[in-house]
């Protein structure tokens, strides 16, 4: 296998796509929220599979059936006034520093390839504590795209998020911007330690606006429900955890 | 010394032979079955040394005599119906994320030299507990397969092993499906905390029924026996350990 | 993007420049160096820009823009009798062993592309605690430049820094020694716990007098004043965190 | 800079020279002994230099003046009957696992270029406890070499070391013996917790005899009486600190 090896699966014609990318992440809420899109559009058309050695040497396991890890790009062609979309999903990041730079560079040659010269990178950003309503924070390659995503709320504060942007999703705006591409990163807020439906809702909901499609939430929503109940069994430990738990106070008293 | 070099001991003239993997891992599960072949079919020859730059940098000494660390490949010319065997083994994984690929797609040469299509990747799944009687867990390349596996006592179960397979064992099943290989792995279930010769022997017994062959056991039984002795011995220590550590509730106690 | 890509941003004619290089490191003396003179030069101009795969995989953002991790090189037309200057700097060192040296051979060929054959790495040197009045430290390719910089008050101590000097600073001068540049490190003092404006112009100061050129102090003083409250804190409670914690002695006592 | 550089220094003739190899590594005692022999053979000649991006990114310093890390060949001849030397030394090993393959695969290069075809490798085995009378163990490539080895009190033991040599000593065996090398690996005995001057004067005796040279142990045996003290101060601390750790029963009756 070569290093990076770019599987032709399907070819379809696309009419101005964009490119959105979803792999795992803070909160999963990338991945979580191009998998929704993969499941509401129904007719989406696996069109790429891309393997890489900076992947994890693993196969996963489908009903006993081994496939190696890869992610994929699939083509679909919406339905409303809105350009067709190019959903890149898959399980893992590239596990060398190097590799993050290589693979990025792979995504953006097949989206060139489909004829994508816009795209949208999305993530979560971490808040530390449970999120309520989640916002949607942004980030851009040209200052000129700032206006367009405020008017449908998306969020830019100075400083956040602190750091920037690591992985795939920073380099998509990195290498993509330095290739003429008009690139934005959507991140929904989300504590950080949990897989985040909710946000992934949030996220697409700014998609829809910006790309003019409309996919059902009924899904994402049952997902969010049931992990609002995990969380509030997670607190419920901690707060018995805590109360049994020596104080520094009490501890201090040894001595 | 190239990243890889493969060294030609031998050349023998294979009867569409079978590539039966068995590198460290799990249990030692894996390499002990190949090395149990290899004890076995006294007539094994040895005929490919792979030396690669991702092994460790370490030479192993057997009578004061240094040899640099490779794998092995032995080929055995079976008496019976069954398909000639390639007896893959070595005592060490790759030490790199992309060595994995690299290693396995050299494997997957070798094997397609001789005239392989079919390979076995033997290994272990954690139970976590100790087994009394260990099933033989499997994953393919194709579905087809799972029915002839199936028949002779190998089990496919939902979700398991979770997190797939990984190493050379998941990439031979993942890279050898991508060339055209009919691949399966079978792996014993074991504690994962000792090497466990009994799931060794399992794994073989499925081999035999499938590939027509048969072999003594004695030495695997023997070798089983010993680390149930082992095994029992650690219990033992460890029921008197935690007769003597406080409790949580002692420790409450304290503040 | 290729492992490592030079952006020519700007052409500009240099007399007999010499570089200056100020890198992430100890107390972020160099850095701070750099940058501050980029400040007081405010007719600096970007002509170089350079990115690696060997930087974290990475963007920072400005008001929401995103920049890909790099290194810069900006000119400066010095309007004294001194030599003209290339000021390096950027966010990041190398990710990885063999990125240093391959990025340190990229800044020495830029330099050469300008016709500069002398260059300055900037650096800190730790003391493990706080200096009032920091000194300068050198270290040289060649002998005979011990004495220039002895006159300037930068000081040789035999052993010091102990492990010599790490990254792209010191392959400034191995690389750059071997390649034919007269190098010079100049480490100042600092404590190695908080970043060092003050540390940071004591290393100006020995490059004003050595090259000719004046710049004024007062941001650098200001930040340094904010680091001395910020020291002084940290002190108060670090005070105060050991008088409630039981000594050895205390705790012996338990037994 | 090349991955590698090899940096001719001085061509010296030399008849049937043997290569010593002396990297850092278990108490030092193959440094040691190396360093040793190149201070007692004044006439020692610098003839190669090997740099490699594999090394630390580092320069040591030498009364100011920077050296970029780097390997060191040094060519010897001997005034007696005895073969010519040539004595490879350095500051560290390589940074990586495939770096340790290339390494060793240049020095094996200059060693053929100088006409050598017999090397020794020089390093410690740890005892883990003082050692008042180091044996050296033996490793070899060919069996035909243990008897000349055993005759002049090499010692050759099953299993010892275990798990092999590791690094460039156990690789300029691994890859040295399958490009022709008679080469041999000889290890002092050492606690594995100081540097053992001791250790390293045993391996120069058993040298001698192999190979008919004579060199002075008194700088030697001074460093090896330092460090003698040195542990006594050691052991003494150790002492008093386990008299003052409450014991596990002390600690049991607190709950």
């Amino acid at each position: 296998m070569d290093d990076i090896e770019i599987e032709a699966v399907a070819e379809v014609d696309l009419s101005d796509p964009v490119l959105i990318e979803g792999l795992p992440g803070v909160g999963n809420v990338g991945k979580l929220a191009v998998e929704h899109l993969l499941e509401e559009f129904e007719e989406a058309t696996l069109v790429r599979r891309i393997y890489a050695d900076v992947f994890p040497p693993q196969v996963t396991l489908e009903s006993g059936v081994a496939e190696l890890t890869h992610a994929e790009v699939h083509a679909v062609e919406t339905p409303g006034e809105g350009p067709d979309l190019l959903l890149l999903t898959g399980d893992h990041q590239a596990q060398s520093n190097e590799g993050h730079y290589h693979l990025t560079d792979t995504f953006l040659d097949i989206a060139e390839e489909f004829g994508a010269d816009r795209l949208f990178a999305l993530g979560g950003v971490p808040t530390g504590e449970l999120v309520d309503e989640p916002s949607v924070l942004g980030a851009v390659t040209n200052e000129s795209q700032v206006e367009e995503l405020e008017d449908v709320g998306v969020e830019f504060r100075d400083g956040e998020p602190a750091g920037g942007i690591v992985g795939v999703s920073g380099l998509l705006l990195g290498l993509g911007g330095r290739r003429g591409f008009t690139a934005a990163c959507l991140m929904g807020e989300t504590s950080g330690y949990l897989v985040d439906p909710q946000s992934a809702q949030v996220v697409i909901e700014v998609l829809q606006e910006l790309l003019d499609f409309s996919v059902d939430f009924e899904a994402l929503e049952d997902r969010a429900e049931e992990m609002k109940e995990v969380a509030a069994k997670i607190q419920e430990m901690q707060q018995q955890q805590q109360q049994s738990i020596p104080s520094d106070d009490d501890l201090r008293y040894i001595g």
